[in-house]
Order: C-alpha cells, then structure tokens, then sequence
C-alpha cells in the first residue's frame, strides 16, 4: 500500500457507487438495445465505471466499488463488478472491495474465498475478485474479523474494520461509553491495532469516518500502525483539510476516499462529466498530499 | 410470518450454506460436463439445493441461504440463488436472506433493493431477490437500519437484527459491559424493539445465539414483540430444548435455524443424505413444536 501511494503520489480512493439513474449520458446511450433490463443496466454501469476510472484514476491510488451497488443488478451486476476491477487492476488501481462483511468464520472464510482468492471445488478452483482488501464489520467479534484475515493474507491483501464511521447513526453504538472507560469504537480500534501484522503499515486498517476529525487524533494514539480509509470527503459533507492527524505514520496512513463528489463533479462545475471528475480527484489529491 | 408458522406446523428454519466440496453426491454427478469451474459448481450447488429442499422442506418454514457461499461462485452464484429462492417459494417457503448487511443509509436502501424489490433504471426496472426477509448488522447505528427495513416494508418484509450471536467472539464487542448498565447487546435489543412496527410480532426481529440459552429469558424481556432467529443448532452445539423463552409470544417468536446438521445428517445416520435431512429436520420440528 505505501509502495503503491508513493509509486501513484495519491492517497485518493476513488469510490464507485452507481446508481443506474445517475450515469453518465455516454455511458447510458453506449448501453445495448437487447436484453434485459438488468444487463443493460449492468452494461452501462460497466461503461459508466471504466470512464470514471479512465478520468479520475490518474490521480488515485485505489478504486473502491460499492458491492450493494452492483449487487442489486443480479447476475449481470456481478459480471460488471469483475469488468470493473479488472479495469482497473489495468490502470494500476489497488482493489478495495467495500462490503462491510461480518459474519461468523466459517461464513466470513466464504466471503474471504469470494473477494479473494476463490474456493476449491470438484470442478476446479472458482476463482475471487481478487481484490486488494475489503472492509469488515467488527459487531461479531474477533474470531470472525481473524477468518476473513486469513483469507486475506493468503494474497497479501488487507482488511479495514470499520471503526468509528461517518453516519450520524455512528453515535447509536460506535460511540457508547464502555463501563471499563472510552467509547465502543476505542476499544474496536484495539482490536484492529492488535490483530495487525506489526509491520509500519499494518494489514488490518480502520474505517474511520472524517466528519467527526476531532476523534482522528485518539484513533492515530490508538492505532499507531493501521492505514485510515476515510470515507465522508464530499457528499457526507468532511473535509480533507481536517485529516492532518490520520498522515502521522506516512502519506499511507491515510486513504482519502470519496465517490459521487468525483462522479458528479461535472454537474457542480457545470462541465462534462469526464472533466469534472478529473478535476475533482486532482484537486483531492493535490489536497492530500499537501498535508502529509 | 406467524399465519406460515401456523400452516406449515413448523418454526424450523432450513439454512442453506453450500460448500462446492461438501455437496450431495447425486448433485455433483448431475452437473454439466461443459462450462467454467463456476458454472459447474453453481449447477452442482442448485441441484445440491433444491435436493435438500425437497428432503427437509416440509418440515420447515423457511429457507435462509448464506449469501457468502453463493458470492464465492460470481455471476452463476446469484443465478444459483435466485434459482433455489424461487424453489422455496415455489414449495411455500419464506425466504430469509442471510448477508448481515450494514451500512451508510444510502448503501443499504441499495442493499434493500437487491434484496426486495430491485432498482429502477433508465432500462426498465431491475428485479430484487424478493425475499420475505434479511439479516442486518446494527454496528453503524439506527439510521442505516431504517434505510433497509424502508426498502423491507415496501414488499411487507422484515429484518433480523443481530443481538447477541452463538459464536465465541460474540464475547468480544456485543458483551462489553457499558457505562450505563448491561452489556451492548442489551442495548441493540432496546433499538430492535423500538424499531419494530408495534404488531404482536414485530417485522424487526432478532438474531440471538443459541448456544447462549441463558441470555435467552433477558432478550425476551427486551424485546416482547420481536421473533428471534436462534441458529447454532446442531453443527454450533446450541440445544433445541434450552430455547423455551423464545416462544413466549407465539410459536413464531422463536425460529429454529439449522444449516450443515440437516445436510449432513445422513453422514451420522449412515443413510441416504436425503433420508438423513428429512430424519433430522422432522426431528427439530418436532422438538420445537412441543416446546411452544
């Protein structure tokens, strides 16, 4: 990951959340005649994410497709989600594979098997997306975050927990004051400080929310080695400027990452969509680096 | 949910959580000869499937397929689910979809659509798996589940909120003690209660572990209207006879899940794994009813 943020000059990861109603017109009027409404919609969705990428990847390091995105498209959609992160395995683009798994090992081995690196069957191996890390969810425990991980070690991919996230939701459990002292989210982050791999940059990261930068500070105290995905930039209303604490351990050691701020740029900036997005990822960017 | 209890004479739910290497004989003999290794065992998995459905079906209510084990086979995996989903209905089963999805409230209005009742798109409507019901994670807080149980209500569908779970790591985060009394499941159960839609069996319900049956009394106490879905039965050493409490409100308060003891009674009876699966689930309904 560090090698890939120097390598790229970026900390941006570029989210990929579409919404078949809100694609770029090419994308849409590129889309086949024929099928059904779910491959076509995939199939624009294919083209809307390849033309994100092709603009706004340049000044990224990772993209992160929203699986319940292309989940809702059935069939076709798991198709579009593997055209995607192929494409950009081709730009050069770190997979993170945002889901928020967490279920019990056995079941989180299974979701390990399909976003890494597949299962075994009496037919030959079925191969995963592949992917460079994925996000979890702690609620179930230790046991279940250490299935998923070790299905992630196998390729040398990463998993970030989510630890305190963006939503105003996130003050109804994350943040319950423990009666052992500190709020939930403290004792998740210690979690994911000591399930990590001991190495600078650990391969169990957090998902940690920058609306709330106030906490950014604890979390880095916290969790002296774990890379910071820090969704909210953009639509959830962060700011980069407030990130400065999540850089301590290197540029790294924090993932900017925003989605429809980047898609939708365009329509703000009132330009195309193509040079809106690469405007808006250039401008994170040059942000981000800044600070680190 | 009830009126099915009733007709069906039975509160067990079927897990279906198929593993390509542990799949009936007859299934694997069956599939296609031609096509990738994820064809293959996705043919092999409905086959596998609908075989246990035909075996242990009438002696259940539901089916709850694991979402990770039909992820891990890509686009022929979702084929393979809405295949057995359509053949639970088909044999007058509900459906519940177990992914313990969460997150942000814009993600998981997109995770109800994939579930329910699909996406609009500029192609025509998108379907959804048409479930009867899911599994959701509460860890991101009250607003995220409002967003899924929207898109649940619009088809009269429900959630099953994770509470208090059957795995060792439960004692991780949903056991922590907090500052203001009661463990954070205790605080979990208080959400799903007031989430619930004020019906003697609310459309929110529970995931409660059965192998911590003393927790059992306490959850009810809580959660008066709720119906609990106790897996860990059988494979995850849960007793059917410790579940007492779950039935206070109706037979329908408490459903019996059980996944890999039904499937795979026939290695422990050393019969036919058809024979094995009808033995076994006609067993746990019987255990169940009477208890109720």
């Amino acid at each position: 990951l560090a090698l890939a943020v120097q390598r790229r000059e970026s900390q941006v990861v570029l989210g990929l959340d579409p919404d078949p109603r809100r694609l770029w017109p090419a994308a849409v009027a590129a889309a086949p005649t024929e099928g059904s409404p779910a491959q076509r919609a995939a199939a624009a969705v294919t083209t809307h994410c390849r033309a994100v990428i092709d603009a706004a990847g340049p000044a990224c390091v990772a993209i992160k497709p929203q699986l319940a995105c292309f989940e809702r498209l059935g069939a076709p959609g798991r198709e579009a989600l593997g055209a995607v992160t192929e494409h950009a395995r081709d730009a050069d683009l770190l997979v993170l594979a945002d889901g928020k798994r967490g279920d019990i090992d056995v079941t989180n081995t299974a979701y390990g098997q399909s976003l890494f690196g597949g299962v075994p069957s009496p037919f030959g191996d079925v191969p995963g997306l592949d992917a460079d890390a994925c996000t979890a969810s702690p609620y179930m425990g230790v046991d279940t975050l250490q299935a998923l991980l070790a299905a992630a070690r196998v390729r040398e991919a990463g998993v970030f927990v989510l630890v305190r996230t963006s939503n105003p939701g996130a003050a109804d459990i994350e943040d319950l004051e423990l009666a052992g002292g500190g709020p939930l989210w403290e004792q998740v982050a210690a979690i994911v400080d000591r399930l990590g791999d001991g190495v600078p940059l650990a391969d169990v990261a957090a998902v940690t929310g920058s609306t709330a930068p106030e906490h950014l500070a604890r979390m880095r105290e916290l969790m002296p080695r774990a890379p910071f995905l820090l969704p909210g930039i953009g639509a959830q209303g962060g700011q980069v400027q407030d990130l400065g604490a999540a850089f301590v351990p290197g540029r790294a050691g924090g993932l900017v990452s925003a989605s429809r701020s980047i898609a939708h740029a365009g329509e703000a900036r009132q330009t195309d969509p193509a040079d809106g997005a690469r405007a808006e990822a250039e401008r994170l960017r040059t942000l981000a680096w800044a600070l680190a």
